[in-house]
Protein backbone atom coordinates (compact mmCIF):
# COMPACT_ATOMS: atom_id res chain seq x y z
CA UNK A 1 0.00 0.00 0.00
CA UNK A 2 1.09 3.56 -1.14
CA UNK A 3 -0.33 6.40 1.33
CA UNK A 4 0.13 10.37 1.57
CA UNK A 5 -1.71 12.87 3.66
CA UNK A 6 -2.42 16.27 2.94
CA UNK A 7 -3.79 19.16 5.61
CA UNK A 8 -7.10 21.29 4.54
CA UNK A 9 -8.35 24.74 5.96
CA UNK A 10 -11.77 24.11 5.06
CA UNK A 11 -12.71 27.85 3.11
CA UNK A 12 -15.48 29.95 3.40
CA UNK A 13 -16.45 29.76 -0.32
CA UNK A 14 -16.67 25.84 -0.02
CA UNK A 15 -19.88 26.00 2.42
CA UNK A 16 -23.50 26.45 0.70
CA UNK A 17 -26.28 27.57 3.10
CA UNK A 18 -27.14 24.34 4.70
CA UNK A 19 -23.89 26.08 6.85
CA UNK A 20 -21.83 22.76 5.95
CA UNK A 21 -19.27 22.43 2.87
CA UNK A 22 -21.13 21.62 -0.67
CA UNK A 23 -20.56 18.08 -1.36
CA UNK A 24 -18.79 17.97 -4.61
CA UNK A 25 -15.53 20.17 -3.12
CA UNK A 26 -14.64 17.02 -1.39
CA UNK A 27 -13.62 15.66 -4.86
CA UNK A 28 -11.16 18.86 -4.88
CA UNK A 29 -10.00 17.78 -1.33
CA UNK A 30 -9.19 14.67 -3.43
CA UNK A 31 -7.24 15.91 -5.99
CA UNK A 32 -5.06 17.84 -3.25
CA UNK A 33 -3.92 14.39 -1.86
CA UNK A 34 -3.85 12.53 -5.07
CA UNK A 35 -1.21 15.60 -6.05
CA UNK A 36 0.44 15.12 -2.66
CA UNK A 37 0.63 11.24 -3.60
CA UNK A 38 2.01 11.50 -7.07
CA UNK A 39 4.72 13.58 -5.68
CA UNK A 40 5.60 11.33 -2.86
CA UNK A 41 5.84 8.61 -5.83
CA UNK A 42 8.65 11.23 -7.00
CA UNK A 43 6.29 11.55 -10.15
CA UNK A 44 4.77 15.05 -9.29
CA UNK A 45 1.44 15.65 -11.89
CA UNK A 46 2.81 18.53 -13.31
CA UNK A 47 5.45 16.81 -14.27
CA UNK A 48 3.62 13.62 -15.80
CA UNK A 49 1.73 16.39 -18.00
CA UNK A 50 4.74 18.07 -19.05
CA UNK A 51 5.63 14.48 -20.31
CA UNK A 52 2.47 13.86 -22.09
CA UNK A 53 0.53 12.06 -19.92
CA UNK A 54 -2.59 12.62 -18.76
CA UNK A 55 -4.59 11.06 -15.65
CA UNK A 56 -8.51 11.99 -16.11
CA UNK A 57 -10.99 10.60 -13.70
CA UNK A 58 -13.10 7.93 -15.40
CA UNK A 59 -15.18 7.11 -12.37
CA UNK A 60 -15.52 8.74 -8.63
CA UNK A 61 -17.44 8.27 -5.57
CA UNK A 62 -17.71 9.79 -1.83
CA UNK A 63 -19.95 8.79 0.76
CA UNK A 64 -20.47 11.39 3.69
CA UNK A 65 -20.69 10.10 7.32
CA UNK A 66 -20.75 13.68 8.58
CA UNK A 67 -20.25 17.35 7.43
CA UNK A 68 -17.46 19.35 7.50
CA UNK A 69 -17.43 23.50 8.93
CA UNK A 70 -16.07 26.14 7.24
CA UNK A 71 -12.57 26.47 9.21
CA UNK A 72 -12.37 23.15 10.20
CA UNK A 73 -8.57 21.55 9.84
CA UNK A 74 -8.83 18.34 8.07
CA UNK A 75 -6.51 15.38 7.27
CA UNK A 76 -7.19 14.01 3.64
CA UNK A 77 -5.57 10.40 3.88
CA UNK A 78 -4.94 9.41 0.59
CA UNK A 79 -4.41 5.48 -0.55
CA UNK A 80 -3.47 3.11 -3.28
CA UNK A 81 -4.38 -0.26 -2.18
CA UNK A 82 -4.06 -2.44 -5.46
CA UNK A 83 -1.19 -2.14 -7.58
CA UNK A 84 -2.45 -0.01 -10.73
CA UNK A 85 -2.97 -2.12 -14.11
CA UNK A 86 -4.23 0.21 -17.00
CA UNK A 87 -6.60 1.85 -14.14
CA UNK A 88 -5.17 3.32 -11.26
CA UNK A 89 -7.35 2.94 -8.30
CA UNK A 90 -7.22 6.08 -5.41
CA UNK A 91 -8.68 5.87 -1.94
CA UNK A 92 -9.49 8.83 0.27
CA UNK A 93 -10.58 9.38 3.66
CA UNK A 94 -11.46 12.72 4.83
CA UNK A 95 -10.65 13.25 9.32
CA UNK A 96 -11.63 15.61 11.17
CA UNK A 97 -9.28 15.18 14.54
CA UNK A 98 -9.77 11.53 14.37
CA UNK A 99 -13.24 11.32 13.33
CA UNK A 100 -14.00 10.65 9.77
CA UNK A 101 -16.67 12.74 7.98
CA UNK A 102 -16.10 10.96 4.10
CA UNK A 103 -14.52 8.02 2.69
CA UNK A 104 -14.28 8.19 -1.37
CA UNK A 105 -12.22 6.92 -4.36
CA UNK A 106 -11.78 7.73 -7.77
CA UNK A 107 -10.38 5.93 -10.57
CA UNK A 108 -8.17 6.99 -13.30
CA UNK A 109 -6.63 6.08 -16.78
CA UNK A 110 -3.51 7.39 -17.97
CA UNK A 111 -3.63 8.97 -21.57
CA UNK A 112 -1.76 11.07 -24.11
CA UNK A 113 -3.24 13.96 -25.29
CA UNK A 114 -4.63 12.77 -27.97
CA UNK A 115 -6.99 10.64 -25.60
CA UNK A 116 -5.21 7.27 -26.37
CA UNK A 117 -4.94 5.16 -23.46
CA UNK A 118 -1.51 4.72 -22.53
CA UNK A 119 1.12 2.78 -20.72
CA UNK A 120 2.08 4.74 -17.38
CA UNK A 121 5.19 6.57 -17.13
CA UNK A 122 8.21 4.10 -16.06
CA UNK A 123 8.69 5.77 -12.80
CA UNK A 124 4.92 5.40 -11.90
CA UNK A 125 5.50 2.03 -12.64
CA UNK A 126 8.54 1.11 -10.99
CA UNK A 127 7.19 2.54 -7.50
CA UNK A 128 4.30 0.67 -7.65
CA UNK A 129 6.14 -2.66 -8.61
CA UNK A 130 7.71 -2.15 -5.58
CA UNK A 131 4.71 -1.11 -3.81
CA UNK A 132 3.45 -5.31 -5.44
CA UNK A 133 6.51 -7.10 -3.73
CA UNK A 134 5.90 -5.61 -0.97
CA UNK A 135 2.37 -6.82 -0.54
CA UNK A 136 3.38 -10.30 -1.72
CA UNK A 137 5.44 -10.60 1.42
CA UNK A 138 3.02 -9.60 3.43
CA UNK A 139 3.46 -5.87 3.90
CA UNK B 1 -40.88 6.37 -12.36
CA UNK B 2 -40.46 10.35 -11.88
CA UNK B 3 -38.29 12.08 -14.57
CA UNK B 4 -37.00 15.73 -15.65
CA UNK B 5 -34.14 17.45 -17.54
CA UNK B 6 -32.49 20.34 -17.50
CA UNK B 7 -30.75 21.92 -20.18
CA UNK B 8 -27.03 23.05 -19.30
CA UNK B 9 -24.43 25.74 -21.22
CA UNK B 10 -20.96 24.82 -20.06
CA UNK B 11 -18.83 27.88 -18.59
CA UNK B 12 -15.35 28.36 -18.77
CA UNK B 13 -15.29 28.40 -15.15
CA UNK B 14 -15.98 24.79 -15.31
CA UNK B 15 -13.05 24.20 -17.56
CA UNK B 16 -9.73 22.58 -16.39
CA UNK B 17 -6.57 23.04 -18.04
CA UNK B 18 -7.07 19.82 -19.53
CA UNK B 19 -9.46 21.58 -22.16
CA UNK B 20 -12.53 19.68 -20.60
CA UNK B 21 -14.77 19.96 -17.67
CA UNK B 22 -13.67 19.39 -14.56
CA UNK B 23 -15.08 16.42 -12.80
CA UNK B 24 -16.26 17.73 -9.45
CA UNK B 25 -18.74 19.91 -11.44
CA UNK B 26 -20.74 17.41 -12.64
CA UNK B 27 -22.27 17.10 -9.02
CA UNK B 28 -22.89 20.71 -9.51
CA UNK B 29 -25.15 19.85 -12.56
CA UNK B 30 -26.67 16.95 -11.15
CA UNK B 31 -28.00 18.98 -8.37
CA UNK B 32 -29.59 21.67 -10.84
CA UNK B 33 -31.50 18.81 -12.20
CA UNK B 34 -32.27 17.59 -9.38
CA UNK B 35 -34.23 21.25 -8.40
CA UNK B 36 -36.13 21.12 -11.79
CA UNK B 37 -37.43 17.30 -10.25
CA UNK B 38 -38.23 18.82 -7.17
CA UNK B 39 -39.97 21.59 -9.00
CA UNK B 40 -41.67 19.48 -11.31
CA UNK B 41 -43.09 17.18 -8.18
CA UNK B 42 -44.57 20.43 -6.67
CA UNK B 43 -41.85 21.08 -3.92
CA UNK B 44 -39.57 23.24 -4.60
CA UNK B 45 -36.15 22.57 -2.77
CA UNK B 46 -36.53 26.26 -1.89
CA UNK B 47 -40.09 25.65 -0.18
CA UNK B 48 -38.47 22.85 1.07
CA UNK B 49 -35.57 24.41 3.14
CA UNK B 50 -37.87 27.10 4.24
CA UNK B 51 -40.32 24.26 5.55
CA UNK B 52 -37.32 22.86 7.92
CA UNK B 53 -36.66 20.41 5.54
CA UNK B 54 -33.06 20.03 4.65
CA UNK B 55 -31.56 17.20 1.62
CA UNK B 56 -28.02 16.67 2.49
CA UNK B 57 -25.94 14.15 -0.08
CA UNK B 58 -24.93 10.76 2.08
CA UNK B 59 -23.38 9.32 -1.18
CA UNK B 60 -22.74 10.63 -5.04
CA UNK B 61 -20.97 8.88 -7.42
CA UNK B 62 -20.20 9.37 -11.01
CA UNK B 63 -18.85 7.52 -13.95
CA UNK B 64 -17.19 9.61 -16.91
CA UNK B 65 -17.52 8.41 -20.91
CA UNK B 66 -16.34 11.16 -22.75
CA UNK B 67 -15.45 14.25 -21.75
CA UNK B 68 -17.66 17.63 -22.04
CA UNK B 69 -15.77 20.98 -23.10
CA UNK B 70 -16.79 24.38 -22.80
CA UNK B 71 -19.91 25.87 -24.52
CA UNK B 72 -21.31 22.57 -25.10
CA UNK B 73 -24.92 22.59 -24.80
CA UNK B 74 -25.56 19.43 -22.76
CA UNK B 75 -28.85 17.92 -21.34
CA UNK B 76 -28.97 16.29 -17.60
CA UNK B 77 -31.99 13.73 -17.28
CA UNK B 78 -32.79 12.78 -14.02
CA UNK B 79 -34.72 10.43 -12.68
CA UNK B 80 -36.05 7.96 -9.08
CA UNK B 81 -36.57 4.80 -9.95
CA UNK B 82 -37.47 3.34 -6.60
CA UNK B 83 -39.89 4.91 -4.64
CA UNK B 84 -38.39 6.54 -1.79
CA UNK B 85 -38.01 4.96 1.58
CA UNK B 86 -35.86 7.14 4.20
CA UNK B 87 -33.45 7.71 1.73
CA UNK B 88 -34.18 9.23 -1.74
CA UNK B 89 -31.65 7.75 -4.54
CA UNK B 90 -31.48 10.04 -7.57
CA UNK B 91 -29.84 9.00 -10.94
CA UNK B 92 -28.58 11.15 -13.08
CA UNK B 93 -27.35 10.93 -16.90
CA UNK B 94 -25.38 13.47 -18.82
CA UNK B 95 -26.23 13.87 -23.10
CA UNK B 96 -24.68 16.16 -25.75
CA UNK B 97 -26.85 15.72 -28.70
CA UNK B 98 -27.70 11.93 -27.79
CA UNK B 99 -24.21 10.89 -26.83
CA UNK B 100 -24.12 9.86 -23.27
CA UNK B 101 -21.06 11.96 -21.31
CA UNK B 102 -21.48 10.84 -17.82
CA UNK B 103 -23.92 8.66 -15.86
CA UNK B 104 -24.05 8.94 -11.97
CA UNK B 105 -26.34 8.90 -8.74
CA UNK B 106 -27.06 10.73 -5.05
CA UNK B 107 -28.46 9.54 -2.44
CA UNK B 108 -30.03 12.17 0.42
CA UNK B 109 -32.08 11.59 3.60
CA UNK B 110 -34.11 14.06 4.86
CA UNK B 111 -33.37 15.88 7.84
CA UNK B 112 -34.25 18.77 9.80
CA UNK B 113 -31.95 21.91 10.78
CA UNK B 114 -30.74 19.82 13.33
CA UNK B 115 -29.76 17.53 11.86
CA UNK B 116 -32.10 14.81 12.74
CA UNK B 117 -33.68 12.42 10.21
CA UNK B 118 -37.03 13.64 9.39
CA UNK B 119 -40.33 11.98 7.58
CA UNK B 120 -40.36 13.33 4.11
CA UNK B 121 -43.29 16.25 3.66
CA UNK B 122 -46.24 15.28 2.98
CA UNK B 123 -46.31 16.08 -0.77
CA UNK B 124 -43.29 14.64 -1.43
CA UNK B 125 -44.69 11.42 -0.09
CA UNK B 126 -48.22 11.50 -2.23
CA UNK B 127 -46.69 12.27 -5.21
CA UNK B 128 -43.88 9.21 -4.84
CA UNK B 129 -46.91 7.17 -3.41
CA UNK B 130 -48.64 7.78 -6.63
CA UNK B 131 -45.39 6.86 -8.57
CA UNK B 132 -45.28 3.71 -6.37
CA UNK B 133 -48.72 2.35 -7.55
CA UNK B 134 -48.23 3.54 -11.09
CA UNK B 135 -45.15 1.20 -10.67
CA UNK B 136 -47.34 -1.64 -9.40
CA UNK B 137 -49.58 -1.60 -12.18
CA UNK B 138 -46.39 -1.64 -14.73
CA UNK B 139 -46.15 1.91 -15.59
CA UNK C 1 -23.23 50.50 -27.30
CA UNK C 2 -23.61 47.25 -27.77
CA UNK C 3 -25.45 44.75 -25.33
CA UNK C 4 -26.65 41.56 -24.50
CA UNK C 5 -28.16 39.77 -21.54
CA UNK C 6 -28.79 36.21 -19.96
CA UNK C 7 -30.29 34.43 -17.47
CA UNK C 8 -29.44 32.82 -14.36
CA UNK C 9 -30.92 30.53 -12.08
CA UNK C 10 -28.69 30.71 -8.75
CA UNK C 11 -27.19 27.52 -7.85
CA UNK C 12 -27.37 25.78 -4.25
CA UNK C 13 -23.85 25.19 -5.21
CA UNK C 14 -23.34 28.79 -5.61
CA UNK C 15 -24.36 29.91 -2.23
CA UNK C 16 -22.40 30.08 0.93
CA UNK C 17 -23.14 29.70 4.63
CA UNK C 18 -23.73 33.05 4.87
CA UNK C 19 -27.04 32.11 3.11
CA UNK C 20 -26.25 34.10 0.33
CA UNK C 21 -24.00 33.74 -3.31
CA UNK C 22 -20.24 34.27 -2.63
CA UNK C 23 -19.26 37.03 -4.37
CA UNK C 24 -16.35 35.53 -6.46
CA UNK C 25 -19.47 33.62 -8.39
CA UNK C 26 -20.92 37.01 -9.45
CA UNK C 27 -17.62 36.77 -12.04
CA UNK C 28 -18.40 33.95 -13.19
CA UNK C 29 -21.54 34.95 -14.13
CA UNK C 30 -20.60 38.09 -15.75
CA UNK C 31 -18.59 35.31 -18.25
CA UNK C 32 -21.77 33.67 -18.98
CA UNK C 33 -22.91 37.28 -19.81
CA UNK C 34 -19.98 38.14 -21.93
CA UNK C 35 -19.74 35.26 -23.98
CA UNK C 36 -23.69 35.58 -24.82
CA UNK C 37 -22.54 39.35 -25.91
CA UNK C 38 -19.42 37.50 -28.44
CA UNK C 39 -22.13 35.02 -29.63
CA UNK C 40 -24.60 38.16 -30.61
CA UNK C 41 -21.36 40.15 -32.18
CA UNK C 42 -21.08 37.07 -34.63
CA UNK C 43 -17.48 35.69 -32.99
CA UNK C 44 -18.33 33.33 -30.61
CA UNK C 45 -15.69 32.62 -28.00
CA UNK C 46 -15.14 28.65 -28.28
CA UNK C 47 -14.47 29.69 -32.11
CA UNK C 48 -12.10 32.70 -31.05
CA UNK C 49 -9.71 30.26 -29.23
CA UNK C 50 -9.90 27.85 -32.19
CA UNK C 51 -8.59 30.61 -34.30
CA UNK C 52 -5.79 31.19 -32.20
CA UNK C 53 -7.33 34.55 -29.96
CA UNK C 54 -7.31 33.98 -26.53
CA UNK C 55 -9.10 37.03 -24.17
CA UNK C 56 -7.72 37.01 -20.56
CA UNK C 57 -8.70 38.82 -18.02
CA UNK C 58 -6.70 42.15 -16.73
CA UNK C 59 -9.11 43.64 -14.75
CA UNK C 60 -12.04 43.10 -13.05
CA UNK C 61 -14.46 44.39 -10.36
CA UNK C 62 -17.78 44.16 -8.42
CA UNK C 63 -19.91 46.11 -6.40
CA UNK C 64 -22.41 44.77 -4.42
CA UNK C 65 -25.76 46.45 -3.46
CA UNK C 66 -28.23 43.64 -2.20
CA UNK C 67 -27.48 39.64 -2.12
CA UNK C 68 -28.77 36.79 -4.39
CA UNK C 69 -30.32 33.93 -2.96
CA UNK C 70 -30.33 30.07 -3.83
CA UNK C 71 -33.10 29.41 -6.48
CA UNK C 72 -32.88 33.41 -7.59
CA UNK C 73 -33.77 34.24 -11.74
CA UNK C 74 -31.46 36.68 -12.27
CA UNK C 75 -30.74 38.53 -15.41
CA UNK C 76 -27.26 39.84 -16.40
CA UNK C 77 -27.00 43.26 -18.44
CA UNK C 78 -23.82 42.64 -20.12
CA UNK C 79 -22.53 45.71 -22.40
CA UNK C 80 -19.67 47.88 -24.31
CA UNK C 81 -19.94 51.36 -24.12
CA UNK C 82 -16.63 52.56 -25.43
CA UNK C 83 -15.09 50.83 -29.02
CA UNK C 84 -12.35 48.87 -28.09
CA UNK C 85 -8.28 49.77 -28.59
CA UNK C 86 -5.86 47.47 -27.30
CA UNK C 87 -8.29 47.09 -24.13
CA UNK C 88 -12.17 45.78 -24.19
CA UNK C 89 -13.87 46.88 -21.47
CA UNK C 90 -17.05 45.12 -20.46
CA UNK C 91 -19.85 46.12 -17.84
CA UNK C 92 -22.35 43.91 -16.34
CA UNK C 93 -25.11 44.57 -13.92
CA UNK C 94 -27.19 41.62 -12.14
CA UNK C 95 -31.11 42.50 -11.87
CA UNK C 96 -33.64 40.67 -9.83
CA UNK C 97 -37.04 41.37 -10.89
CA UNK C 98 -35.43 45.02 -11.99
CA UNK C 99 -34.05 45.76 -8.82
CA UNK C 100 -30.19 46.21 -9.55
CA UNK C 101 -28.04 43.52 -6.98
CA UNK C 102 -24.58 44.28 -8.55
CA UNK C 103 -22.44 45.88 -10.83
CA UNK C 104 -19.08 45.36 -12.59
CA UNK C 105 -16.71 45.38 -15.32
CA UNK C 106 -13.87 43.29 -16.75
CA UNK C 107 -11.18 44.49 -19.16
CA UNK C 108 -9.18 42.13 -21.24
CA UNK C 109 -7.05 41.82 -24.15
CA UNK C 110 -6.53 39.89 -26.99
CA UNK C 111 -3.18 37.74 -26.95
CA UNK C 112 -2.24 34.89 -28.97
CA UNK C 113 -1.43 31.28 -27.27
CA UNK C 114 1.75 32.09 -26.89
CA UNK C 115 0.85 35.18 -24.58
CA UNK C 116 1.51 38.19 -27.00
CA UNK C 117 -0.80 40.94 -27.49
CA UNK C 118 -2.74 40.85 -31.19
CA UNK C 119 -5.23 42.90 -32.86
CA UNK C 120 -8.38 41.57 -32.04
CA UNK C 121 -10.13 39.45 -35.28
CA UNK C 122 -11.69 41.20 -38.32
CA UNK C 123 -15.03 40.80 -37.31
CA UNK C 124 -15.05 41.80 -33.77
CA UNK C 125 -13.16 45.09 -34.92
CA UNK C 126 -15.60 45.61 -37.86
CA UNK C 127 -18.74 45.10 -35.68
CA UNK C 128 -17.29 47.67 -32.82
CA UNK C 129 -15.86 49.50 -35.55
CA UNK C 130 -20.31 50.09 -37.07
CA UNK C 131 -20.57 50.54 -32.90
CA UNK C 132 -18.12 53.37 -32.99
CA UNK C 133 -19.74 55.05 -36.11
CA UNK C 134 -23.39 55.11 -34.23
CA UNK C 135 -21.33 56.91 -30.99
CA UNK C 136 -20.54 59.45 -33.29
CA UNK C 137 -23.69 60.04 -34.90
CA UNK C 138 -25.33 60.40 -31.71
CA UNK C 139 -26.96 56.83 -31.12
CA UNK D 1 -0.44 48.66 8.84
CA UNK D 2 -1.70 45.49 10.02
CA UNK D 3 -0.56 42.26 7.51
CA UNK D 4 -0.17 38.60 7.42
CA UNK D 5 0.05 35.93 4.69
CA UNK D 6 -0.75 32.72 3.59
CA UNK D 7 0.60 30.42 1.45
CA UNK D 8 -1.42 28.73 -1.44
CA UNK D 9 -0.84 25.55 -3.68
CA UNK D 10 -2.78 25.92 -6.75
CA UNK D 11 -5.20 23.16 -7.00
CA UNK D 12 -6.19 21.81 -10.78
CA UNK D 13 -9.54 22.40 -10.23
CA UNK D 14 -9.03 26.18 -9.84
CA UNK D 15 -7.17 26.40 -13.35
CA UNK D 16 -8.98 27.16 -16.77
CA UNK D 17 -9.18 25.51 -20.69
CA UNK D 18 -6.87 28.24 -20.99
CA UNK D 19 -3.90 26.38 -18.47
CA UNK D 20 -3.99 29.39 -15.88
CA UNK D 21 -6.17 30.12 -12.95
CA UNK D 22 -9.36 31.11 -13.32
CA UNK D 23 -9.61 34.75 -12.83
CA UNK D 24 -12.63 34.47 -10.35
CA UNK D 25 -10.57 31.80 -8.03
CA UNK D 26 -8.18 34.94 -6.70
CA UNK D 27 -11.19 36.24 -4.36
CA UNK D 28 -11.33 32.87 -2.69
CA UNK D 29 -7.60 32.95 -2.10
CA UNK D 30 -7.89 36.58 -0.71
CA UNK D 31 -10.77 35.45 1.20
CA UNK D 32 -8.28 32.96 2.79
CA UNK D 33 -5.47 35.83 3.61
CA UNK D 34 -8.42 37.70 4.76
CA UNK D 35 -9.46 34.71 7.48
CA UNK D 36 -5.76 34.42 8.41
CA UNK D 37 -5.17 38.25 9.14
CA UNK D 38 -8.76 38.03 11.25
CA UNK D 39 -6.88 35.41 12.95
CA UNK D 40 -4.00 37.29 13.66
CA UNK D 41 -5.74 40.11 15.01
CA UNK D 42 -6.85 37.83 17.64
CA UNK D 43 -10.62 37.78 16.17
CA UNK D 44 -11.03 34.24 13.85
CA UNK D 45 -13.99 35.04 11.14
CA UNK D 46 -15.39 31.76 12.61
CA UNK D 47 -15.66 33.26 16.19
CA UNK D 48 -17.07 36.45 14.61
CA UNK D 49 -19.75 34.65 12.84
CA UNK D 50 -20.75 32.60 16.10
CA UNK D 51 -20.66 35.75 17.95
CA UNK D 52 -22.99 37.12 15.42
CA UNK D 53 -20.93 39.50 13.06
CA UNK D 54 -21.36 39.08 9.17
CA UNK D 55 -18.62 40.64 7.04
CA UNK D 56 -19.92 41.00 3.66
CA UNK D 57 -18.55 42.08 0.63
CA UNK D 58 -19.38 45.36 -0.16
CA UNK D 59 -16.93 45.49 -3.19
CA UNK D 60 -14.01 43.29 -4.58
CA UNK D 61 -11.31 43.93 -7.67
CA UNK D 62 -8.39 42.21 -8.63
CA UNK D 63 -5.95 43.74 -11.12
CA UNK D 64 -3.54 40.82 -12.90
CA UNK D 65 0.05 41.04 -13.93
CA UNK D 66 0.68 37.61 -14.60
CA UNK D 67 -0.95 34.59 -14.91
CA UNK D 68 -0.52 31.63 -12.09
CA UNK D 69 -0.49 28.02 -13.26
CA UNK D 70 -1.30 24.12 -11.60
CA UNK D 71 0.82 23.80 -8.32
CA UNK D 72 2.27 27.36 -8.42
CA UNK D 73 3.51 27.73 -4.57
CA UNK D 74 1.92 31.32 -3.99
CA UNK D 75 1.96 33.51 -1.29
CA UNK D 76 -1.28 36.07 -0.15
CA UNK D 77 -0.26 39.40 1.06
CA UNK D 78 -3.17 40.81 2.74
CA UNK D 79 -2.88 44.20 4.56
CA UNK D 80 -5.17 46.81 6.38
CA UNK D 81 -3.77 50.16 5.34
CA UNK D 82 -6.25 52.61 6.46
CA UNK D 83 -7.61 52.37 9.94
CA UNK D 84 -11.81 50.97 9.30
CA UNK D 85 -14.61 53.32 9.93
CA UNK D 86 -17.80 51.99 9.16
CA UNK D 87 -16.07 49.71 6.60
CA UNK D 88 -12.59 48.25 6.26
CA UNK D 89 -10.89 48.12 3.28
CA UNK D 90 -8.35 45.53 3.11
CA UNK D 91 -5.79 45.01 0.16
CA UNK D 92 -4.02 41.59 -0.86
CA UNK D 93 -0.96 40.72 -3.37
CA UNK D 94 -0.33 37.11 -4.57
CA UNK D 95 3.22 36.72 -5.59
CA UNK D 96 4.99 33.70 -6.89
CA UNK D 97 8.78 33.91 -5.65
CA UNK D 98 8.92 37.42 -5.56
CA UNK D 99 7.20 38.09 -8.41
CA UNK D 100 4.18 39.88 -8.13
CA UNK D 101 0.58 38.13 -10.13
CA UNK D 102 -1.80 39.64 -9.16
CA UNK D 103 -3.17 42.82 -6.29
CA UNK D 104 -6.60 43.64 -5.55
CA UNK D 105 -8.75 44.62 -2.71
CA UNK D 106 -12.07 44.06 -1.23
CA UNK D 107 -14.39 46.12 1.09
CA UNK D 108 -16.48 45.24 4.19
CA UNK D 109 -18.66 46.35 5.99
CA UNK D 110 -19.85 44.54 9.62
CA UNK D 111 -23.63 43.26 9.83
CA UNK D 112 -25.97 41.40 12.02
CA UNK D 113 -27.56 38.29 10.92
CA UNK D 114 -30.48 40.53 10.24
CA UNK D 115 -28.19 42.62 7.43
CA UNK D 116 -28.47 45.88 9.91
CA UNK D 117 -24.94 47.77 9.59
CA UNK D 118 -23.35 47.54 13.00
CA UNK D 119 -20.39 48.65 14.94
CA UNK D 120 -17.53 46.46 14.63
CA UNK D 121 -16.55 44.21 18.12
CA UNK D 122 -14.20 45.79 20.31
CA UNK D 123 -11.59 43.50 19.96
CA UNK D 124 -11.52 44.52 16.04
CA UNK D 125 -11.82 48.24 17.46
CA UNK D 126 -9.02 47.88 20.00
CA UNK D 127 -6.43 46.26 17.61
CA UNK D 128 -7.48 49.23 14.86
CA UNK D 129 -7.22 51.82 17.43
CA UNK D 130 -3.58 50.45 18.03
CA UNK D 131 -2.55 50.33 14.39
CA UNK D 132 -4.03 53.95 14.44
CA UNK D 133 -2.10 55.30 17.18
CA UNK D 134 1.15 53.68 15.42
CA UNK D 135 0.11 55.46 12.20
CA UNK D 136 -0.13 58.93 13.91
CA UNK D 137 3.59 58.51 15.36
CA UNK D 138 5.00 57.73 12.02
CA UNK D 139 4.79 53.83 12.39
Amino acid sequence: MISAEVGIRVRYQETDQMGVVYHGNYFTWFEAARIELLDQLGCPYRELEKSGYLLPVLHCEAKFKSPAHFDDRLTVLVRIKEPPTAKVKIEYQVFRSGELLCSGNSTHAFIDPKGKLIRPPAVFLEKTKGFSALQETGG
